[in-house]
């Protein structure tokens, strides 16, 4: 199904990431999952809660746990989340002891956001390691061309004549200062999310918060109080993340595309897009949708802003709106570091 | 892959919709853009500019033509659109003089806009029949209990009873006004965007005019000036009509689930949704998938008007941003009406 | 207080408007407000709920009220609505009998949104008038220098040449259907919404049709049944149609920028803005503005569609959100009809 | 003029905030670029650029100097920005020389943004003072209450009683957060963007840096680097520091006003709002107040975003976008600190 460009058979390879796509199949969402039931299970006999036979009997039916993405399908319809279905799979392969040691005292939101935080973790990561790329490479432009001359314009006019180092801090420095943020909001946007039936961890009784930082340790989040549930703050502040990247290289795409103007020149761009009318034309199809993925996280990001407004200890509809969303804002900023490497190789100043 | 939800394995029966869908695979782009190219063809014919060889060539040709869909995302990955890298295969398969027939006078975004439009005006016929049906089920149930009093409530508050029709007209009456609005932007929304290469069907000489009404004709779209080519408001206007719909079917949802609180009771609903942490629990999922749709819809309803920036005679980062943007929405009024349906089965008025 | 630029004592001259800020002063709103008591109070008597002399008593009242501000503040914040403070002031100077027939059986919500359609049907008209200005204005430029050759862009490249006329159609057609959509959209976005307190008219008894009827007629607004008062769509459609018009002339202001380039020098500005570093520059200042403008309101649009999701028989919240948002919308298609006026006085097609 | 609630005569009670206002005036933008001429000037005549009587002259000035704000709303319709205006204006009571020391090197975006940074850092301060309050405050009604047993919902269903503590946490943690990153963003959103004519800060000459340090001390800026002239992200950042506010105080309302409800009755409201039909009425005002500012600023968080698409050395397009947007979302934010801090008065625990 392609209603969606980043999967989408012809769009895809213009528009997605196959890295960054890696992080939202069904199979790595469920793997994670799996990933905090066993976890949980771990914890929760660290802490006396479930025996050492039954985390056994979890860690073979997980290791070995291939889901029914259909069946997974229809109960998420009828659920609204994946979770109980899931578990109705994993018990199908338990005994009666093990299976209520599964999942105990958790809630769906609990499996579901742990997933999503290391989910996008990862991510981060990954676009962490892009951006330093990218700095690299514009670094080494620099270091290459940064004293030369270029004309700056102001207001969509020319200006006064500049150096060329000018336009390439304005394309590093805001990738340097994301990197900042990243480590700014990872306590906050990689936060084990974990609060039981209504947030308040009641279900791990006395060892709740040894088991919500043993769950934090094995899955490699940041702890978080129980609270968290409800509060998306860190997450809407990681679509924030993803638009100030998108946006900075939807400037760069801009600035680019405005630079090799026919009647500008000022880059000069190797293997740009072709016409199938105009044969002659180099278009300049990687800028161009540097802008159009900016402008993209720029719309998403308002939408993750409206999910702040959770209705008490779980909203089904602010929480879906974050599905919807915050994904497709974590594979606009793939494409776009990906996209702004490609083009990054294939400019060079004018007259060089 | 799935960073969207509306083809994910498990999110997609939750939150997608197949028939919408339908109109959203890449076949179903390819197979519009392919009778746009035929249609061309035999316009041109019947103005001359063509042999009939060359049609029954192009014919032929377009009705063995099985796209190679990798093949056609590495060229769109090159040149930003995927028509360049269609015609080469179509061209593959045809002599040199049909070859050259092919896509005369045309450019990239005719035979993409055209396929736009065709897939778009099937959307919203099969999107007016889904509101029909909901009408009809609203109309029903008014029938039957719209004499019952009810509490209206106000700024959240209990204000005064009311009778039961009042919210049903709440309900219904946007959705007729939605069925009434499709028929006024049709003739902006579902139109003939065929402008040639910079928008102004010099390609096609003296028969310019002749040529865009005979392929208007053959692909059952509304004929319109050359120029609409960088005109988008007619595409924006649709992108409103989705997000009208799925915000009115946004504010039954609230509604439902206002009315379906525990402590209210006003509505009852059969088969909710299932809790992984409190069996008890009787979700009501559809009522709050409404919501989201909604301000999903709402969300993205902004980035369409962002695209009426549309610089000069053809912006690739604007048109870009509408297929990032408007099949989502498409799907969400999808997957809205369909939510609607199963809600609306689903619903009674307590004490009945 | 100019933490909004439309009033703003330096910025209001750059992105303000005269004419359409006389609609949203806080008099504007109360001699609404005041007009639709009175004319509540005509169709209450010609249906027989009021006597003549109440009528009498409150046009006497209504001819002579002065608000006042302060204490209409108070009570707004006290309230979330002005009408209880107007009401409280206007049966000041009322005896008992005419002050119980004022406002009788109605609502604040009637009052305001009365006011609101009155108010926007002005702006509208205005609007519309400029646009008839503005096609006029680039039919004259057509007529002139339409047939002129110019270079065609695509995709931020030099395309193909083209004739001028191409260009104007681009900036013209849109603004031709936006005077028809005013025109689709009125029913919807001029209706009166008069519901009483719960949105079903049961204040006005048997008279109810009638007592709307009467308002409806008087106040030069177009009837509509009760519920249309939680079903906010003809408001979101309003709001699409003033982004409508500033997306059109973004496009416009978008295109001028472009061609007014250094380097281009397709169109000449006479009387462009200073600069304080650099007085050889003529900034094109009002093609940025239409930017500008355009995607402000493709931002703000947004929120009047999450306005949709309108809880119940009436949401303080949605409500509010709409004033926040409309008005501004409202000015900002003022301003950009404005500085687009201003902008094709002062644009030439260069060499000419 | 009222398009705008935050100033409106009886709109703005409810929806403004006096001291948040206090810096969107014109004075204080003047007097903060004023200062910002004067700090240049100063720093200028530390680094042997400009003369000790070239200063004093300047700093004689600028004490005397009072706005002529109908002449410098005609120069900002004209340039697009004040600042050749105003410049005009101090230089009219200066002679020769110290009229070429003033805004020597500068440029109108220099004064500009350093009084926006200015102004936001102090608009931030206040807003951090006020969430410590609101934190303080929902801390003692923590020690107070933070025991006693209510009902959770999740979904929009009663789920399992819980200790009122969960619910307060929610409120005040993100608020929490929203302080930790105040001190985060300070470096980027509250830094001096010093460039010159096109950011290269060529016209301080060798000085460049001595003349950006001295003057970003002088002003109680953070130093940074010429470049961040057309780099946005902190401004972007900055914005989604307002909605991360406004977003959780949304929560807080939307809680509130569901836990207010008739039939829920778990909170209780002292003094709300009164309604013109309904007299019984107690409308929950303030908490509606705070979801309808929340989604005001998370729709506005959408154009700041689209700003970082910043053309070139400077776009007139994306920098106007900000002016019009920002200074809402701080107002936004203030209102809503304000308004939480009086629903919290009058607030209780049901059953207390």
């Amino acid at each position: 199904m392609s209603a969606c460009v980043f999967g989408h058979p012809f769009l895809g390879p213009l528009l997605g990431d196959e890295e960054i796509a890696s992080y939202f199949t069904a199979a790595a969402d469920i793997a994670a999952m799996v990933d905090f039931e066993l976890a949980l299970a771990a914890a929760q006999q660290e802490a006396g809660l479930v025996s050492q036979d039954d985390v056994a009997a979890i860690r073979s039916r997980t290791a070995a746990y291939a889901p029914d993405l259909a069946a997974l399908g229809q109960a998420t319809a009828r659920d609204g989340v994946v979770v109980p279905g899931l578990l109705a799979e994993l018990r199908a392969g338990l005994g009666e002891d093990a299976g209520k040691a599964l999942h105990l005292g958790a809630t769906s939101q609990d499996a579901i956001d742990a997933s999503l935080a290391m989910r996008m973790q990862g991510v981060s990561l990954a676009l962490d390691r892009r951006l330093a790329v990218l700095c690299d490479g514009f670094t080494r432009w620099n270091l290459a061309d940064g004293d030369r001359p270029v004309m700056a314009h102001t207001r969509m006019q020319a200006a006064k004549e500049t150096r060329f180092s000018r336009k390439i801090a304005a394309w590093t420095d805001p990738l340097l200062r994301c990197r900042l943020r990243r480590e700014e909001i990872a306590p906050r946007a990689f936060a084990l999310r974990i609060g039981g039936a209504v947030g308040d961890r009641r279900g791990f009784g006395d060892a709740a918060e040894a088991v919500a930082a043993g769950v934090a340790t094995r899955l490699g989040l940041h702890p978080a109080p129980a609270s968290l549930h409800c509060e998306r703050d860190g997450i809407a502040e990681l679509a924030g993340w993803f638009s100030l990247i998108t946006g900075a290289l939807g400037k760069f795409g801009q600035d680019a595309a405005l630079s090799l103007q026919s009647e500008v020149g000022e880059l000069e761009l190797s293997g740009g897009g072709g016409s199938s009318a105009m044969p002659h034309k180099n278009n300049p199809v990687g800028a161009e949708i540097l802008v159009a993925l900016a402008r993209f996280n720029a719309t998403l990001v308002s939408g993750m802003h409206q999910a702040l407004v959770h209705e008490n200890e779980r909203s089904g509809a602010a929480w879906t709106l974050e599905w919807m969303i915050l994904p497709q804002m974590a594979m606009a900023a793939g494409a776009a570091t990906r996209t702004a490497q490609e083009l990054l190789g294939k400019l060079s100043l004018a007259g060089g």
